[in-house]
């Protein structure tokens, strides 16, 4: 199935299973056909806002490669293999100052390259340099067992990824230093796009995860990256490749939970108020309330998860100083569920911004919908022809005034929150100033979105009408979580017991073995 | 005419056409005269959040330039000219630890010199580095042949822009190394103000574009704008400079198309709106409807245009798909409107969001507004004094809450796509993630947002009264579009066109002479 | 008093004052105790998204160091102090690929250091290697004079921090060149947590500032930064380090101004509204008007406090000019307030924002309000029961739907304005689409936004009932400071007055001895 990117110049790449190692990008190959012809696309890098194609075309008259009038000897780099990827990689690197020689099994078919760059057979081009980059898939790696004599030595760059996670027991990466133990491999560039390579709009990431078991060839990898213009990080050994092969594969991991986790409140809740508002009043009313399940039931499903999902984000903390207090201990390893959860804190408190943005929406279309327009207009006609007065209640008016007040401030912070953890706005402030925003700012917005739903109750928490088949307002239900988790924090951020949680944190333990430790280790930070 | 940039710290920089080569800023140059005096904007680099100017002041008492205490020999570059860059680059040089000698016409007027600069004549100048920065206009550049000799073998750094795109036939480094071909000339720095270097507020970018024929020369130039803070993108080779010399010229090249555009449709729009809904009720009922003009049809308009320019971003995916699958073969080029048009999606992604989000707001403000109230009551009173009854309709309900709804989420995952291709958030996915997000639910926003019209028309679209001197409601020409587009790709992703497709992007050619090339290709990347 | 970040997944770190010098994690330590248990938040650096820690456990298999299966010679680094933060740097470097030595106190209490280390006294440990990292307390520094043998030549690396902003009469790095002046003392890493740098999540700034007198000694620190993932920034000699270490015990300083600002004009308007809206009823007429101290007055505060915030962007720009004018050259300095005014503009300009958003949520609200229902519902039935006709009245229609429309375009624009503030936005433009956007578009936001509210007064500012008290009602008040920055820089852009600051900032003089600098430096940049 092809897919187009909305707001990315990638046109018609088919997204195969192959991740990027496929490639099969029509601009990427079709700079080479039409000689004469100069690809517009052919840009600046790292300029996503653009330049003109016109000048680029004069540019392109200049004959590519740029460095053609350049008489100095320049450093060159062997690619093997001919698809897109290779073709991208060696077009840009040519662009960049370097010599390409392309190694190919069938070097004469060899028409739609860069030009400027040479093609020679596997053994003959890999005379030509030091760095060899594989463009070519695992399958084919055996090939290279033949020429493992010319590869001693060389710095082999696998820049290769696989169809599924861990599809292979070892990474590519791994496997091709079993193959050729001669040379140094390093991983690298699987990370990039052919396309993005070409186009120069590097809308995804422009990191290149590097890993390799010799330093020297990692740097030398590494400054090539920086050449072309990407930001090369050391992920240390070729242990790591196999991560970095999984990374390109993943669909939002530390989304998945807050993914999850939503869904089920999400589907809960919802069936949850369909009972007491749509399916109550039909078995006793036969009333048809089913457009409901539209605006108003969502408009209650979503508050409500935002609020919880919100509490959730502050619960592991919580739990955590819990668990440090009970062990007398900051030295032992918390659940690994509890790890999991807090690690993906980050994720829940930007879906329940989600919902809570949902939630402000649909409140604020409230008074154009039919049906609300419909109950006032009808209200004032019975009003009018029942002649009953209805006198101002300045107490509904404080109590509703303030719930809204309440849900718009704790909104707002809501938002400054979301626009904090921007990563690069988060980049550009302290530790400490961060500690201040997704701290206090945070449990300042968790207490006030907690009193909107409090003050929203108001007086209805007493009110017996509130159970429909013994079930209480969905609201209710909603308090639950935020209402411990502030009690909770409350209780901990006493004196007494914050004096104790602050002792443990510094490295104090209420029976310890390494007592002397934390004693030598007070001088040191 | 003098502007003031709104929330950048930059004090009355004129905006004259000469970009940043005139560089006269206040700031830049009050630094050198009272002696003594310290500048409260001398802070650390890239700290935009800043810093207590209370400290800095302490910092300047121990006197300027700030490696005053190294014992250590020190790096020495030369700087040809003394005008403001001139001497912010001097500053700026002393602070991160080199040695800077400037070179002038008159020497000894050179009172307003950053203190620790040496100044000199061009020729002694040129004597005591290998790296010279050019801080001068092109038209003086001839006064440089008459030091050819004391050239020879330098570095010279072009770092000069000129007052309009493209204006001399030769980039002025290209200019430049003609001029004094024994020197290795590397463009730079042209896109970095003087303010910008002087205060350390690097508001806008910090990239410094460099290119260059000798790539040691070049190297060299990256490594001084690293120490400086700055981010050096290699650019290839001298033929680059043109290029790198209009950038900074620029006005939002690939904003051009997408702002076009849309004008068009709005003022298109717009008339066809007011013809309808304004001249038709004045010519048939004499009723004055102009108030319309301000909230009722620009939110009319808005929608419109969002939704069109919505389906603009996925039509030319659609578009090059069909050409591939008519032609048989990826390898051929596009025509260059169809290039361009996928080159400015995203921005065309954005001004549709905009739109939208200007429909949002002008929507909900409906209730708001007088004429509505108005409305509102005057039905009510009518409709109490004739007594009539309006029963509750469900069937309006649904249809009214689930358009509202529609919209809203459309709205919603709208938003998400925008903040997404937010570059600090898009660099931070992987390619398949930003695939993910752009493709699949870029097309299920299209899908909502269609569906949202589509409803929000429900019975209307049978009705004889939507015609109005033969012209149907606006929104039903705001449906071909997206429906065209929706039915093309509900037509290209059926399995038996799909595996065409999948076929010719990963190298399939219908009838080709490359077909050995092709399959040689696939054991490559 | 602990404290837990909302979004980021740092486990109940809690907030000593001794910012990241203390780093009591949990997880930092938790690592290294239960031997053969796998840390699940060891990933891959500078990936927010996260990995799945499944894969990461295969990793913990194969025996961390990761680089243990390299054969090569590393290079060594030597860390004194066995703290958190020394343990987190530790572990990080050996992911990285360096050796790393700990220098101890009490090298057998070594249990819980990453596996791979070495444990040796301070002497022995400097004998491994000429960078020396000193995770160690200020207060201990002294220990070190005993060492100043083992110690001359080497590359000692001070990371501390303290307490508070300028603690000591000089500075960490500063004391220990004095108390070991054989040594190259470089400061770095102390921004840089010990949770980020284990978790590799570096949600806060990846910035590391360096600085120090021998610039070898720096290349040599910063080289290491890089390859741990880092940032490095150069910032010049050692005298830097004191602005270093305040660095991180910062709360928002530019913020301060700004902050300090908008709450003197909410608290003024906000009494001065009372007063009118609140007192001045009760006294008058006995009603009880102090539900409207929730949402009617705020709404009136914001908007007023958005509007003279966004004025005092603009004032700063046009004083500069007066000023430049009045004095008739650009060579002087400004008074320090106004240089620090211009420096804030930026943050003055987003706080604005923020009370602009709300002001358009409490507006979007209104119509759910209990008080404007009822209001609604009480006219209607009042008017019906009178039996008076409301007609409709065009000219009120107009007034209103442009006050709505202005204030929507007014808003939209501030919003464009905002993301372009965003630092990943801002680097992505150039200067003179920079200046396009904050001074071009600023400005048109200005204006619309005063008109909005011009217009929102209408007829009623020459209503007498406008008084009360003889106070005018707040917008009245809201804008003379909007309307005279316009004033003047209409004034200021008129073309005879115009063209006097533009030659003024080209460096001209109006009485000058440095005209013929001014005149020399014509040719240059």
């Amino acid at each position: 199935m092809a897919k187009e990117p909305l707001f990315s110049p990638e046109p018609g790449r088919s997204e195969t299973k192959e991740a990027e190692g496929s490639a099969e990008h029509r601009l990427a190959t079709s700079l080479y056909i039409p000689a004469g012809q100069c690809p517009p696309q052919l840009r600046l890098t790292n300029r996503p806002l653009g330049t003109s194609p016109t000048v680029m075309e004069k540019m392109c008259a200049d004959e590519v490669p740029l460095t053609a009038s350049s008489s100095e000897k320049q450093e060159t780099v062997c690619i093997f293999g001919t698809g897109d990827f290779g073709k991208s990689l060696g077009f840009k690197m040519l662009q960049c100052g370097y010599s390409v020689v392309f190694g190919s099994r069938n070097p004469q078919v060899s028409s739609l390259l860069p030009r400027g760059a040479e093609v020679l057979s596997y053994s003959n081009a890999a005379l030509k340099s030091d760095v060899i980059i594989l463009a070519m898939r695992r399958e084919h790696y055996e090939v290279l067992t033949e020429l493992v004599d010319s590869l001693n030595g060389k710095i082999l760059v696998d820049v290769s990824n696989n169809l599924k996670i861990n599809q292979y027991p070892e990474s590519n990466a791994e496997y091709l230093a079993q193959l050729v133990p001669g040379a140094n491999v390093v991983k690298a560039f699987n990370t990039i796009s052919a396309w993005a390579l070409q186009s120069g709009t590097l809308d995804a990431s422009r990191q290149v995860f590097v890993c390799g078991n010799d330093s020297k060839a990692k740097h030398r990898v590494m400054d090539i990256a920086r050449t072309l213009g990407l930001t090369p990080l050391d992920q240390g050994s070729l242990v790591a490749a196999n991560e970095i092969e999984n990374y390109p594969l993943q669909l939002f991991p530390m989304w998945r939970l807050p993914f999850y986790l939503s869904s089920v409140l999400c589907v809960f809740f919802f069936v949850y108020c369909a009972i007491r508002e749509v399916i109550y009043p039909y078995v006793n009313a036969k009333t048809d309330a089913t457009f409901r399940l539209v605006i108003s039931i969502p408009n209650r499903v979503f508050p409500i998860t935002a609020l919880t999902l919100l509490a959730l984000v502050y619960l592991p903390g919580v739990l955590a100083a819990i668990l440090q207090l009970y062990r007398g201990t900051k030295y032992s390893r918390f659940p690994n569920w509890l790890d999991h959860w807090m690690l993906c804190r980050k994720q829940l408190g930007l879906v329940a911004l989600g919902f809570a943005f949902l939630h402000v929406i649909y409140t604020l279309v409230i008074p154009i919908r039919y049906y609300v327009r419909w109950r006032l207009k009808n209200g004032t006609i019975t009003q009018v022809l029942a002649n009953k007065d209805s006198p101002f209640s300045t107490s509904t008016a404080w109590l509703n005034d303030s719930y809204l007040a309440l849900g718009i401030l704790g909104f707002f912070l809501f938002l400054l929150l979301g626009i904090t953890s921007l990563p690069s706005v988060s980049n550009m402030v302290n530790w400490r100033e961060f500690r201040f925003v997704q701290s206090k700012l945070g449990y300042l917005t968790l207490i006030l979105c907690t009193a909107h739903t409090l003050v929203y109750g108001g007086k209805r928490f007493l009110s017996p009408g509130i159970l429909r088949w013994s079930l209480p307002s969905a609201y209710v239900l909603a308090l639950i979580i935020p209402c411990s988790v502030l009690v909770m924090k409350f209780i901990l951020i006493m004196p007494c017991i914050d004096k104790i949680l602050m002792r443990i944190r510094q490295g104090w333990e209420r029976n310890s073995q390494y007592s002397k430790s934390a004693l030598n280790g007070k001088s040191d930070i």
